[in-house]
């Protein structure tokens, strides 16, 4: 490919509305265009990405026994009905109707459509254990797409689904695809994922993980113990509490607290400490906008996640009105109306003196005792694990916290789709069974945007060799020096004999123009073809990570050097690969 | 891969629903499922086939220096907006909103995302040709799917965009083009692909071609003459008439026909050829239900394209209540509301005497005569060319008519979507221009029904080894013999070595079962592995088309003989391309 006839524009200017430096990079470095919010075009370098990262992904899920099939993009409503999620999924589904007025959905994951394909065919025992997977476009309707490729609302993902009949089974499959995992990344170039525990959300199922990439541009948070090596989603990680009282019993007593409405100042007011209150937060039940308080230690944050599991329900932050049944500000759980859904953090367990709202406005309780004036409370894990947190594994108070981007996940589902969707098979004894299913997602673009906000300069990215858009970046420095780009020419020529995916920029242009443009592309070998090279009969040969930096290769010797590196690069990657 | 765990069933009976053979067998082989109203999910036989016929047509792309790149499912309607067409294209255009209430719209065609992708990059003649094509999922909300995977709402397309700065460069790429196509059914195994003439219809532009894959089952209608080689689309085929008077001119005169409202019964009462009876065919504007009536000799029919773009928007065929400016059965051109937009066909030039309507209730005139009695007309090609008819190009009375698939189609668009948005270059001389574009479609899906449609017996599909599933399906028919499995092992893995694709039939069943199994496969070359065949040292070797029937060959020559015979047939396809 020549550089001069591909389509895209590279440019040096940071756009202003990218936030992540992948984002910045793959904009600047013509590999994205934006079309609507969250939904992005693909330049052919981020289309020749796409497609190895794609090759990889089949390749592992072939040697799994993977059988690739296709399910469509607009499902009948009707499919989401069997399994409950038309109602109970949110706003990201996106729905509509068809010219007939049936209703429909974009598929944002293809649970129901894998047991629709298969639930005539897999009527028997002896047809398990079987997996079958797509890579295909998906559509989630984000209420907040964000960071280039990272969080969009169409994407490419590939989606695997297994079926089995014992738990043990799925099991031993789960943990098949769980290094399968480990390994795609790998050979992506990024070993350095870790796998967390995580919450199975809309998904259904117990078990869960996800594949976390370290970042500071992530926007999940994971909590690692380094003590024991204990990681998960901060929403799947449980919240450890160890309380000790500082302040004995007292009565409940009502005090006047005028305009003191938040934790602080009710602190400062009445010299408490805030683990020695009883912090109010107000949610909304999105179906009906019931309120949900939850209580929780004054120190402490709810984790929406878990309240969202506790509830059984989508919910939002609530909005208190005036003529609400709620007193904000003032919100306790002693007297508060009882069309109210109230929960309490595990936090406030074992504390005999607490601080809370009295419900009725300027006014708190001081001396609330859960246990007492509350009877028979069931304590729940709502709260955020924090930084320095106990390790749920461990038990050592050494819970560090870090961002990072999901780049994939699997999920142990159980019979949550089969059973309502009556999928069945019979056992050895004839007897009729619902099968158990795993399943396992990877976005393919979220994918190539993550490796990208690791591995770049300032300059552009720094792609793994196994996923280059192409292998050698071919510079001709004077493409008007008939000498220089016969040589150069000879050398596309032959590096394209030999199989190596090259782009030759022969432009006119200025070297400075011309590097630029092949950081941005990030090719990971770059040879540089110039009279004054060719005067001592040689060429320059640089990595763009820079291991190795415009080393004199006589010309002759040009392609075996080439494959030398092309090989060096890929062995080190694959000696990652476990 | 073994037949035991392919996913997907294989049957006997044709289900009801399948009026066509390619329909019925790929559901009965396994290869689709119905999910919705023209929706199908791919099992892995069809996944295999559709990956090989994209590898096809990929290379062929990357041939003409197509670019690969990636444009969304869902796409903005001010996109659509920009071109006209969110306006313009009927309700095949699936139109609806995201979660903010922003209209959208699914993807039947990418014209306007592939100049949206370029508009910026685009900006000077030396970038000038380019083409840009993708592989993706289309989706338009047809009125009537049928035909299994021929005529479907969602599916798999490679569309291709190419821009000029000269209609000579575009047509000169357009017959790169053009031969390319030819190239890729050639490959696929359907040479005898014809290409016609077309009408371009919502894509607008002026030159477009389409190639028919010629058979009975197919929805389209072709004017070929064997005499020059011409062929169009019948909706594209100009219709030339040369009227002959048999009878002389004669008075407008009002004839009472009573209850004889059809051209049979009117010609049968009149005692008049059909040829002299000006039909009246009724219409009405899909946008306001306002009529057109199209005259027309009684003997010919409208062709509804040609219609459409007389009238320039979309139209439906009428219905009159009896409240109408319409008299049903007794319409004529002479005293019609006038309200109604009246055209008159070809047909009715040059005749003295004709019958027709006189809006009013069981009365016809006799004696009509267009240039008489309804001055300055202006005759527009309406009707549909027929069998006999004569060729536009030599002139002879020779057109056949036949039926066909499109599997493919070719658009030399102008500068409609250059225009409408704004895709603007500098040319040499520094002055703004808008490019010219072309684009090319071919439905992958369609296409490998097409194939199953023209290459099949009664058993199952006859695929051509460039886009089978496998190559090889290998069967031992004795699988609980020790020696008879060892033997099929041993094929197995040493055809597998060798590259070649293979589904290995291993089950404990009946022959019967596992030859029906295989026609439905329809993989070109069978290998069976039988103790009676082992006794004389020999397996059996078959081809689908049979040109091969149970050839023996020695064990130890298994491979070589394999290897051959796929060479063969491989061989046979490629002397096919051009």
């Amino acid at each position: 490919m020549k550089l001069s006839k591909l389509v895209g524009d590279r440019f040096k200017e940071r756009p202003a509305n990218c936030l992540i430096d992948s984002h910045a990079l793959m904009v600047r470095g013509g590999y994205i265009k934006n079309v609507a919010n969250g939904i992005y075009s693909q330049f052919p370098p981020m289309k020749r990405i796409s497609q190895k990262i794609e090759a990889i992904i089949r390749d592992e899920m072939d040697k799994l026994d993977g059988q690739e099939v296709l399910f469509p993009v607009a499902l009948p409503a009707s499919l989401w009905d069997e399994s409950g999620r038309y109602e109970s999924v949110g706003s990201e589904l996106l729905r509509f109707s068809d010219r007939t007025g049936s209703k429909m959905v974009l598929g944002m994951t293809h649970e129901e459509a894998s047991v629709q394909l298969i639930r005539e065919y897999a009527n028997s025992y002896a047809k398990y254990p079987f997996m079958i997977y797509q890579i295909q476009t998906k559509f989630r309707d984000e209420a907040r797409p964000r960071a280039g490729l990272i969080r969009v609302r169409e994407f490419t993902m590939k989606d695997a689904y297994s079926f089995h009949t014992s738990q043990e089974d799925l099991e031993q499959y789960y943990q098949k695809c769980y290094d399968a995992y480990n390994r795609i990344f790998a050979r992506c170039g990024i070993p350095e994922v870790v796998v967390v525990a995580s919450d199975s959300g809309m998904m259904g199922g117990s078990v869960s993980h996800e594949y976390m990439l370290l970042t500071a541009a992530g926007e999940d948070s994971i909590a690692i113990c380094p003590e024991c090596g204990y990681s998960a989603n901060v929403e799947a990680a449980p919240n450890i509490i160890e309380n000790e009282n500082t302040r004995g019993v007292e009565e409940l007593t009502e005090v006047d607290t005028p305009n003191v409405s938040t934790i602080e100042d009710l602190c400062e007011f009445l010299k408490v400490d805030p683990k020695n209150t009883a912090k109010a937060v107000v949610y909304q039940r999105n179906e009906d906008d019931s309120y949900v308080v939850a209580f929780i230690r004054g120190d402490l944050d709810i984790n929406e996640t878990k309240l969202t599991n506790a509830v059984g329900c989508d919910i939002h932050p609530g909005v208190i009105e005036d003529d609400s049944v709620l007193t904000a500000g003032f919100i306790g759980p002693v007297g508060i109306n009882e069309k109210v859904t109230v929960l309490f953090d595990t936090s406030l367990k074992g504390i005999d003196f607490l601080v809370t709202g009295a419900n009725k406005v300027d006014t708190h309780y001081t001396g609330f005792n859960v246990e007492r004036d509350c009877p028979g409370v069931e304590y729940l894990d709502l709260a955020k694990i924090t930084e320095g947190g106990i390790c749920p594994c461990c038990g050592k108070p050494a819970i560090t916290i870090s961002r990072g981007i999901e780049v994939g996940n699997i999920f142990q589902l159980g019979t949550k789709y089969s059973k309502t969707m009556g999928l069945t098979y019979l056992d050895e004894n004839g007897k009729e069974q619902n099968p158990i299913m795993g399943c396992y997602g990877i976005g393919v673009g979220r994918m190539a945007a993550s490796i990208c906000e690791v591995r770049h300069d300032d300059f552009g990215p720094i792609w793994p060799i196994t996923i280059a858009p192409w292998q050698v970046h071919l510079c001709c420095l004077r493409s008007d020096d008939a000498e220089c780009k016969a040589k150069a020419d000879e050398i596309y020529e032959a590096l394209q004999k030999k199989g190596i995916e090259v782009i030759y920029d022969d432009r006119k242009a200025r070297p400075g123009a011309m590097f630029a443009d092949a950081d941005l592309l990030g090719v990971p070998v770059r040879v540089v073809v110039s009279p004054r090279n060719l005067a001592e009969d040689a060429v320059e040969i640089s990595t763009r990570d820079k291991q190795i930096d415009k080393q004199k290769t006589p010309v002759g010797e040009t392609i075996e050097e080439v494959e030398r590196i092309i090989k060096k690069l890929t062995d080190d990657i694959y000696s990652q690969v476990k």
